[in-house]
């Protein structure tokens, strides 16, 4: 879907569980986020948070991708050349500095969030990450394009997704803000990605951290039978 | 600019000087037109061709390109992998089919249109295209993008623009065609650009050509000292 998912939605902080000790310490229940670049041994985690993205958007049927289809057309070139994946995850324990997560093309934002309650991820198990003990919160898909106005490459972010259970904490914007400073990083002119119209929470969040929203623009889109038939053209 | 320039502008067709002969033949004044891949030493067109981009979406004030800064930034990847230039010419004679036009990435397009009257191109001297005894009439810039959704590429078309004096006459059909029929020949899943929404004229092209265009989705632009500031982020 070219589309930004919402980073904060309006949902609802997560209660407590009961028999969950509270005030341990005095700075609450700190939670230790890494944003990292992807590995091809992510497109698992990858392909669950694309099908749950799909799911919030209530678009669940026009999600086609399958762990095969990812792996086959991801990872294709070396990261920020083309299609690039950041993995959001989080730990109760500090990250080590480890290989996995360190490479020439990226190094690890890393960020300590002190939370008043722990958060209950029912799914913990299933995002199990690969980079050790550690759970997949995250993610955000983006590629170059291209300003010919700037003569300047940029960031277009098609996707941007934090599960359920860790959203209104900060991380939507910690996994923006780092396409961002890569961006700038880069020598790049523009980092760019599309929101829904009615989706008043999403604008005033993107407004914050310093977009402009673009009103006159439409995107056309050229696809299924009306694309293929170019076939001949 | 991250604008598809609006193919059949509202511009009358260019009369034909009073000293052109008329009716010569009973095809009238045959035009053959070439889509081929755009390279390095074209550059000084392309430049060009996106100033008069410029001053037709009146946004000339924040066109910052410069030869150098597109020679830096463009051709730095294989065709279709990252930023492509398809370029369109024009000639009164047949096109030959030589090496400069031609390469294993893409076999030029080429189209033989039968004008009622002959074109008066009082730029055709600036535009001598570098293939030869053409003239540059315009040029499409696009580069993938990509679905998650589908988890397939697609091509983003960030800039299509016909010259004037060659509009009205099917040429920016024909760049965006080439885009798309590129775009099944790769097995990518959609060909996406954008729209002003007052273009009408725009938009019922687009439309015929099978696109459709999104009214709910917004672009969002993070750019200038708002994407600075992410530089400590």
């Amino acid at each position: 879907m070219a589309a930004a998912a919402p980073p904060p939605p309006p949902s609802p902080v997560p209660e407590a569980p009961i028999d969950v000790p509270r005030g341990s310490t005095p700075m609450g229940y700190p939670l230790f986020a890494r944003i990292r670049l992807a590995h091809p041994t992510d497109v698992p985690h990858i392909h669950k948070l694309i099908h749950q993205m799909s799911v919030f958007e209530r678009l669940a049927d026009h999600c086609s991708a399958t762990e095969a289809s990812l792996a086959a057309t991801l990872f294709t070139s070396p990261p920020f050349k083309s299609f690039t994946v950041f993995l959001l995850e989080v730990s109760s324990a500090p990250f080590p500095n480890d290989a996995h997560s360190s490479n020439q093309f990226y190094h690890p934002t890393i960020k300590t969030l002190n939370l008043d309650l722990p958060i209950d991820d029912p799914e913990s198990h299933v995002f199990r990450s690969s980079g050790g003990d550690a759970t997949v919160a995250g993610f955000v898909l983006f590629f170059p394009n291209y300003s010919t106005f700037l003569a300047k490459p940029g960031f277009y972010v098609e996707d941007l997704f934090v599960r359920e259970c860790y959203r209104r904490k900060g991380m939507g914007k910690m996994l923006l803000s780092a396409v961002a400073k890569q961006a700038v990083k880069m020598g790049f002119g523009r980092v760019e990605w599309v929101v829904l119209d009615w989706n008043v929470n999403a604008i005033k969040f993107y407004e914050e951290m310093g977009a402009k929203i673009m009103q006159e623009w439409r995107i056309c889109r050229l696809t299924g039978d009306a694309l293929q038939a170019y076939h001949d053209a």
